[in-house]
């Protein structure tokens, strides 16, 4: 529900057809979802470097960068995880809306938050990419030292410890970062958006 | 105060200055603000169409629009007031980094407000336009019928009438609505990007 009275949708002159031809490819967003350590925030990255160097234009929203600015007044709890998702999922829809090739990187654990990020946006404008990890994997890993802390109780409400992870039922593209390398995951994403036309002009 | 523990600043590996590059121009926010039905929606469509024919990225965040994502969760008073403009100020600083001219359009009352949207951003980043127009002529215009409504208590808190609006001390930019015609506010913008050096390469 919209709280807001009084407020009327204004259209622009420039329509997002326009700012897509001036960029030479679509907007779209790129969300990936995935445990902590399953490689999301690398991928992300690296996707984004590919992408540059095809002339497309993007931008990284990244789960804990976003958390310094946005969404700073949000924890972890389960509203704040839903919040916080809300809040990426309609600035996604902006940079899309934009032109931009927006990339999302947020554990964003349930499925019902990532299908309302899904469906504030048009068919085929939200791409979710489940970043797969088994999560000894990730906690092997641990870059952050974030499954150590929230193995002994430090920190609480953490994913796949002392709270859900529930796994996409339909993602367009699933990585498995365990088994395939980090260029093998970034081509799979790239290819998708080839085939798919969103590269258009560029390619 | 940033509530989020245990997250870590992600450093891109396409910086700001690429993105730049690939776009010709610098990222920046012009931040319109004035009293509702001074013309700021106008001006920062006008301006988008401007910007784009000279091969500008842009993108328009506008007070209306926002209201019906984003920021759908908030009222009027005065903190929902405060709360809006922190996001809109940081979802405008993301597409600064992201290298895009982004023009906002919202009321934005509060100095304090204004401010603290300016100050999350780097020096020069955030241009402050003032679409001055007196109140009276405002209300003749009255296009959303919305300072009826207000006089006729049908809408509180509005501003002008039972809300404040404070002036901006140091604005960038002054445009006089009642005197300048639409056609040169936008130049006095585009007038300024380019002295500045915001147009870069494109001009």
């Amino acid at each position: 529900m919209i709280k807001s009275k009084n407020i009327y949708w204004h259209e622009g002159i420039i329509s997002r057809e326009d700012r897509e031809r001036l960029k030479g490819h679509k907007g779209v967003t790129v969300w990936l979802t995935g445990l902590s350590g399953s490689g999301k925030s690398t991928i992300a990255h690296k996707l984004e470097e590919k992408l540059f160097e095809l002339g497309c234009h993007t931008f990284v929203l990244d789960g804990d960068n976003i958390r310094f600015g946005l969404n700073k007044d949000l924890g972890f709890s389960r509203d704040a995880r839903e919040e916080n998702i809300r809040r990426v999922g309609e600035v996604a829809k902006l940079f899309t809306l934009a032109g931009i090739i927006n990339i999302t990187a947020f554990i964003s654990p349930y499925i019902s938050d990532r299908k309302k990020a899904r469906e504030i946006q048009k068919d085929g404008d939200f791409i979710e990419v489940f970043v797969n990890c088994p999560i000894n994997i990730c906690e092997q890993r641990d870059p952050k030292n974030l499954y150590k802390k929230a193995r002994n109780g430090l920190i609480k409400e953490f994913t796949g410890i002392d709270d859900p992870y529930e796994e996409p039922e339909n993602p367009e593209i699933i990585l498995y970062t365990d088994k395939e390398s980090l260029d093998d995951c970034v081509n799979k994403i790239i290819s998708y958006l080839k085939q798919k036309g969103y590269l258009g002009e560029i390619l």
